[in-house]
């Protein structure tokens, strides 16, 4: 099983990192882990026209129009190929990030802008259980400032946690075809003593393995 | 009534680009108004250390616990002091962006990471109702590529429209204490023929006038 990595936090000494360290480690039992760590790759976020290497219209920027055209001939910049080329080898993706206004960071949401392209995750035919990247698991992995309590309070205006993850978890990533499974959520993780910390890591370690198994 | 227009779209002759002209031509007649034009200001969407001019701990970043401390003192980057200057003055924010993913794309998306932030848009203490920009009126101007009716068949993974704006609009902008008015979409933006282009901008100048009145 090989498996890859999408990690997006700006500190090397965060529980993020721990989660991510500690997947890698478990995951290595099983085959080749590939990590994307955003931050430390400065991976840029924003879609544009310097994604293209042969743009159809340099004029005008129909991004998905130029998706389409550059994803048979490979035609994309080198950042998104090298990204593809990793989800393309992985059987398990494992999204590793802290919620920061009830989704994702922009490093991330902007992985999924350029990289979950119309032609290598799915065109106009291929969505949902048909998707490009069918047959792969996603597991979205995931730190809260707030405690899960602060979160339940916050439910009238956001929706509940399970409705507000939606629009990545089976919206980006159930779109391309991947079986999503439940999320791993971790409330709190700033406000954690030592011991809760090595207690998650341990149990996040068991829950990897249970899926590898 | 001040307005800012937060607009987020790569291509100058895009339908967004036109619903944003429309609205600054509109909303001049009532006040002043502010555009943020964040591809054109190339605004870094990237939350992280350089984001801090007197950092607390520059050895390990706690980012929320930085602009804690950086509110106080004005003590932000110059692009965050500038965004967070324009919507201080600002009564109305209109966010016109293309919806990417069910989500804004990533540049607006980390405009909310970086601007809105602790101890500017709200505390532990000021939230919701009583968030730190209660009294601004927040309106989401969106272009979606498929159709109102391919958005209704993928309900059964990413939940309604409505339920998918949520993070953003009753999560991000509630959370700082805007009102958040009902959101204004234009469904298959790049179909439109020429004539329904400007019947679709009459129709948004029309709301807007509604809104200011």
């Amino acid at each position: 099983m090989h498996s890859l990595i999408v990690y997006a936090h700006p500190e090397p000494a965060s529980f993020n990192a721990a989660l991510r360290d500690a997947a890698i480690q478990t995951l290595r039992s099983y085959g080749e882990v590939g990590v994307s760590d955003l931050y430390l790759q400065g991976f840029n976020p924003v879609a544009g026209p310097g994604d293209f290497t042969r743009p159809v219209n340099p004029e005008r920027l129909g991004y998905v129009h130029e998706q389409r055209h550059a994803a048979a001939a490979r035609a994309y910049s080198a950042d998104i190929l090298a990204e593809q080329d990793k989800v393309a080898r992985a059987d398990l993706i494992v999204f590793q990030f802290p919620l920061w206004w009830y989704a994702p960071p922009a490093i991330l949401k902007g992985w999924a802008d350029r990289v979950l392209s119309y032609g290598f995750a799915y065109t106009d035919e291929a969505q949902f259980e048909c998707g490009l990247l069918r047959g792969k698991r996603a597991l979205l992995s995931i730190t809260t400032g707030g405690s899960e309590a602060e979160l339940r309070t916050d439910e009238r205006h956001t929706g509940t946690v399970e409705q507000f993850l939606r629009p990545f978890g089976g919206g980006v990533l159930a779109f391309t075809g991947m079986t999503v499974l439940p999320q791993h959520i971790v409330y709190a993780a700033g406000s954690l003593g030592e011991a809760s910390r090595r207690a998650r890591l341990r149990a996040w370690q068991g829950h990897l393995r249970t899926l590898a198994a």
